[in-house]
């Protein structure tokens, strides 16, 4: 949580934290400045003292409502700096933040932190290390400072979340419903006017849940019918017709608007009866999904849940990727992730089976077991998001049913 | 463009090239994968040969849709890199990095690129550094590498820029439509059932815009009405209720859905009939806008037009940020900028006045004059964006009027 920066900073050594960039698609800069809209901030706390941030004048009503002390760019001379560097840059950059940590009393150790291009950053800090007083905080493998931060989530945080979680559902109805609207004609569907009813039209209907919404998706949507869905990532084939029987795998993650936090939600339909292997294949990952819901536990390796997961699906005789990496069909990904400003971020259900991560309190986490059988055209993933709350106990925030089965109804 | 890119590794030195991270926001992979979806992929260009792919497996659809030659992380033993350094994180980044750059036979200068978070860049990139045989290019300031293939747009780009400007001239239309069918009482516009409309009204017609055309909005939008709109980059309050005469600045930015290309349009509207004091704000900002345009030509300085601005603006008796970078009051901001897979890109028509950018061909930016009078609660924006054709014609791409006032017809 955001109380922990104090611990976290003096635990990993740092005299000085320093964030930037745009906070919208920025975890660092987000959390820091509580999702205010800025296009461009440098926020800079001083260990032992209340942070202080620098922002655009055009943006000075959402900064000054962040309550955090601050000032602007001009008032910090960054006119100044642009025309002795001819322009932006690293270098401008590097010579400005070192002007601000000497001018916020912040010098040694420095961590810098925030969403942006590689080639701008990397020789953008490498300079700011060659300031006198200055060196630069490095992370190694594991959480970085402001990961181990998020990790735990508020209950404001969690709040937050319900509510995209509010616009998933809504999207699956959207989903249901077209379905349920349309009529069979050999085995394709096609709504009241004879009209084809597509993958697109599906998508449609989430994208428009998204807008009653007022969340985003920075990512497609999967909506993925048959083979499509087989290759978990591939995000569906907007022309294809809906067809009776065949597995149609909906995985939504949208954020809030502004670029804020994640929901992340998957569901597997079908249109009319499925087919006796589907329904096996459904009944399968369900139940991997709710045997591992009633197992977790504070204080369980999170890579113990992935290793039961892949022991459950191996006894049912399907290949996973604990037994080879490479392995395309059965199951093929990791049980979860946690989720925030994220759509992937710690701990981690899968990994290496070094993977130290071990659940804890504040922790919001997926739990999407999958089965992906290229060969038959067959693809079932169920994926739903648990809190767990400061006493311990699992949450799951994904009050959504399971059914598989949708009947046309035109 | 994206085939300058050979010969601007020739100029800048550079061996290798490589570009990480997702595609979705991020520039620099979006573009050397024509926009692929994927989640976690790393691209290796070695001077002079065909350039690799390396991606997740769950995303081999997509991946093998670009045509580019590439392989799995599997196939390239990632897990045994995840297993030998504790999962993910800069060191085993840097590792898996250095084994394919071997791999591809590129060594010597490597330029690393691609959006992420610079604390785990930076320790990486580093880290990479340090192989034998390879030592990291260093952008400088000025445009680096791929900033300068990005900022000359092929026909294809600007045909998919104009596909999302058709978004915005319709969110522009549903903006207008609700006003259209309100009706005044003591001069605030209520609907036919006699609720009052409201900037969040005005705002969820935008979204329902964006969800029809399945582009996406990854920072909020501007509707600000009068005093909201001086701060210019303030999103405006969703639940102030519309008020005959005041300004209400429209300021709109999606982006292709999947993360890809953006368009720019601002306008700024009035519920009925203006005051005389925003018509003739409305009249000189309008004035400027339309000489700009009219000015625009192939090897010109940008920052001309913008010095033409300011002192258009300051004979019409108004203060400029070029007398003062702290001024709220005026003209307070740069004249445009370029667009393109970021929101604000090169070439700049502002910044210092040793900005070198100069108008050339393949260009594509906005130019967005605007008065911000705080102590009136007036502000006027207008925001066209132009393509500078191959043949050094000027194309406006914002066809779309000009009218400020809008009359309630309900």
């Amino acid at each position: 949580m955001k109380s922990d920066l104090e611990r976290l900073m003096t635990e990993k050594g740092l005299d000085a934290l320093v964030v930037l960039g745009a906070a919208a698609g920025n975890p660092s800069l987000y959390y820091v400045v509580d999702g205010a809209g800025l296009g461009n901030a440098i926020w800079i706390k001083r260990r032992g003292h209340e942070p202080h941030l620098v922002y655009n004048p055009m943006e000075r009503d959402q900064a000054r409502a962040t309550g955090i002390d601050g000032s602007t760019f001009p008032e910090n001379d960054w006119s100044r700096f642009l025309e002795e560097h001819g322009g932006e840059g690293p270098e401008t950059t590097a010579a400005f933040l070192s002007h601000l940590l000497k001018k916020n009393g912040a010098s040694g150790n420095v961590g810098v932190y925030g969403t942006g291009e590689a080639a701008r950053l990397y020789p953008m800090i490498k300079k700011l290390g060659e300031t006198p007083g200055i060196t630069i905080h490095e992370e190694t493998n594991g959480r970085s400072l402001l990961e181990a931060a998020r990790i735990t989530k508020s209950e404001v945080e969690v709040a937050r979340m319900k509510k995209v979680a509010l616009a998933c559902f809504d999207a699956m109805d959207g989903i249901k419903a077209i379905i349920r609207s349309g009529r069979l004609m050999n085995g394709r569907l096609h709504d009241r006017t004879g009209r084809a009813l597509t993958i697109g039209d599906l998508r449609a209907a989430v994208r428009r849940a998204w807008a009653q919404h007022g969340v985003i998706e920075d990512h497609d949507s999967v909506v993925a019918m048959g083979k499509d869905g087989t290759a978990p990532h591939n995000r569906g084939t907007d022309t294809d017709v809906l067809e009776a029987g065949k597995s149609i795998v909906v995985d939504i993650f949208p954020r809030e608007g502004g670029g804020g936090y994640f929901f992340d939600m998957t569901r597997t339909f079908c249109v009319g009866t499925a087919p006796a292997r589907l329904r096996e294949v459904y009944s399968q990952v369900k139940e991997v999904l709710l045997s591992a819901l009633a197992e977790l536990a504070v204080g369980t390796r999170c890579i113990d849940y992935q290793i039961k997961a892949c022991e459950r699906f191996e006894a049912m005789g399907y290949t996973t990727i604990r037994q080879d990496s490479r392995v395309e069909s059965g199951y093929v990904h990791g049980l979860g992730h946690g989720v925030g400003l994220d759509i992937h971020e710690s701990p981690r259900l899968g990994g290496p089976l070094s993977n130290p991560d071990v659940l804890a309190p504040g922790h919001v986490i997926t739990v999407e077991p999958g089965l992906y059988l290229p060969d038959e055209g067959v693809a079932v993933r169920l994926e739903d998001v648990v809190y767990v709350r400061p006493d311990g106990r699992i949450e799951n925030l994904t009050t959504y049913p399971y059914d598989m089965e949708i009947f046309p109804e035109g």
